[in-house]
């Protein structure tokens, strides 16, 4: 089978967001020396793939000049204190954006993860994570202060096929408050009609061959099958799955929740896992950065005008 | 064709929920005899539809023992003027429940209407209207401190029926933030495949004939055809639709937004318009206004105490 489908170079718009986001910093310190974008991730522990992520957020903000700052704090640290870390941050005025780098630690329950991510103000949650900013995006207007990362790389990779969206049947496989919902909430306000599958969803190959648009982000490798899309959809791949593979040195292979072969060979568009959202994911968080830095200048500003 | 669906009695399911509060009121008396669940509505203006609302809430809070305050500000109020007197009710600590009652006037902006609304402390919010009770709605857990009243009472008449919302693929007609978005929300977290449809979807007969569950908020009267529900579907009716009758003395007749005959022909369960949704909506707000009442009680006990 061959492969006909246009594959969405994740690697290139992020790259190319990347770009706009350093200009734009530059832009604005030509005019404004003391503009400085800062990023504040906390970690606590030593997770490798926490580590991994935050290595390659602090690559990103280095490379589009926003300042990084990476504050560890040891494994066992409790909510408290992890809330008085971000409680500082939240009342520093050079830090722009503010991440908490999840999950936390076994001791520390949902609840306490909640009292987390809602210690950082709505203002600083680059994330898009807190109540405030969830609830803003899935009401009809659809207008948090920050949306989250992943479902806004998946929306502006399906834009950028220029495939519409209104009116199209489009299916989310998945409901996670990182991924899934915020997606569903974003394609109903582009006017799509959305059906989310989960675990508990019965006939899912009969949905996802209605769909028009395909967002899988369910995290099981090549789940979906070729076999099921339908002809033209496009496909957005959020998965990120290690599957063994003796070829490879490290003994593993990084694929999505789609089969890619089968489905790029009848669908118009779809994303390679690597190389597809994950990239983007990174370059929409420097974006959000960026865009609290520009609303709390402008902000500090005010303040010192009146 | 005869009606074969079980009419789903919403006026007998409000009267019991509203008894049961009401019990639960005298029961709680009976041991701290200052407990005392107050609601608080503020009206600007004296719009009839608006007028006749509160009347309905006023008398189902006399009828089971809830202090109802109502203010009235002129039409011309402004969001700040609105804003200071809900936030006296916000530090009021003989105030359970605080409700704006919607629309203001034309004067008010969109985001006039939200500052206003989110001025009502979140933890008084017995409209569920606030972004963060939103975001708690739409979250994974599916958690607000309060749920908005009328998809809350959506999902109890749909429980009430006894049909699984498990894996059942459930149609919402409708997005706005009063209705359709909520109920979607909450019967995804019922574990239902939830499809949401409105004014751009296409193809919705065929969506709504898969419906095993149709809820329908859209205000168009009898726009559903009996003919698009599946047999043996469970189908809620939102809508609240004015049509000409000349046998009626009013000149008009309610109707929902599906039609009703054609509907309860072939569905196993049907809400009438009206009789419906309606009425349990009101007894949800008192279910609310209770769960406050006792939440704040019990805070302020604890505050006592330490
Ligand atoms: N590219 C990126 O930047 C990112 C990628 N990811 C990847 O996306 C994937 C999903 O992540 P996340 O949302 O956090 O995962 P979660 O584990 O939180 O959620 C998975 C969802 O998939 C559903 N699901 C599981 N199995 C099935 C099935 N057989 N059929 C239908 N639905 C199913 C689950 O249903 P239920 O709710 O019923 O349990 C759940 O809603 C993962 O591979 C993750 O690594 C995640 C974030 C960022
Ligand atoms: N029983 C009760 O207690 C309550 C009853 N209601 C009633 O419920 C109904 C809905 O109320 P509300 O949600 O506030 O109304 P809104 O007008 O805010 O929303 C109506 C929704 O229906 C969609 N819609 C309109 N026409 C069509 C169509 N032809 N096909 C598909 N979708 C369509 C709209 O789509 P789009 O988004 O594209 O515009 C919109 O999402 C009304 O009749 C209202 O009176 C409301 C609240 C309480």
């Amino acid at each position: 089978m061959a492969s006909s489908a246009i594959r969405i170079d994740g690697t290139a718009f992020a790259k190319s967001t990347r770009e706009a986001v350093s200009e734009k910093i530059k832009s604005i310190q030509a005019k404004f020396p003391r503009f400085q974008p800062q990023l504040a991730v906390i970690q606590a522990g030593e997770r490798p793939d926490s580590s991994t992520y935050i290595r390659m957020k602090s690559k990103a903000s280095e490379e589009v000049g926003i300042k990084f700052q990476h504050i560890t704090l040891p494994a066992e640290a409790t909510v408290d204190e992890i809330v008085e870390k971000v409680k500082t941050l939240n009342d520093n005025e050079n830090i722009s954006g503010i991440l908490v780098q999840l999950p936390l630690g076994p001791h520390i329950t949902p609840d306490g993860e909640r009292t987390v991510t809602e210690s950082v103000s709505p203002h600083k949650d680059v994330d898009g994570f807190h109540a405030y900013n969830i609830g803003h995006l899935s009401s009809r207007a659809c207008d948090p202060l920050f949306a989250a990362c992943t479902p806004t790389a998946v929306m502006r990779l399906l834009e950028s096929t220029g495939v519409p969206l209104a009116g199209a049947n489009a299916v989310v496989l998945g409901r996670s408050d990182i991924v899934g919902n915020p997606v569903a909430a974003m394609l109903r306000h582009k006017d799509a009609t959305v059906t989310q599958c989960h675990s508990r969803t019965k006939n899912l190959e009969q949905i996802v061959k209605g769909a028009d648009v395909l967002v899988a982000a369910i995290g099981k490798a090549e789940f979906v099958k070729g076999s099921w899309i339908k002809p033209g959809a496009v496909v957005i791949d959020v998965g990120i799955n290690y599957v063994p593979d003796e070829t490879k040195k490290s003994g593993n292979r990084l694929v999505g929740d789609v089969e890619f072969e089968g489905a790029a060979a009848v669908a118009s568009h779809i994303t390679p896992v690597p190389g597809g959202v994950g990239p983007v994911t990174v370059a929409m968080l420097m974006e959000n950065t960026l865009v609290s830095a520009e609303r709390l200048f402008e902000q500090s500003r005010e303040r010192k005008i009146k």
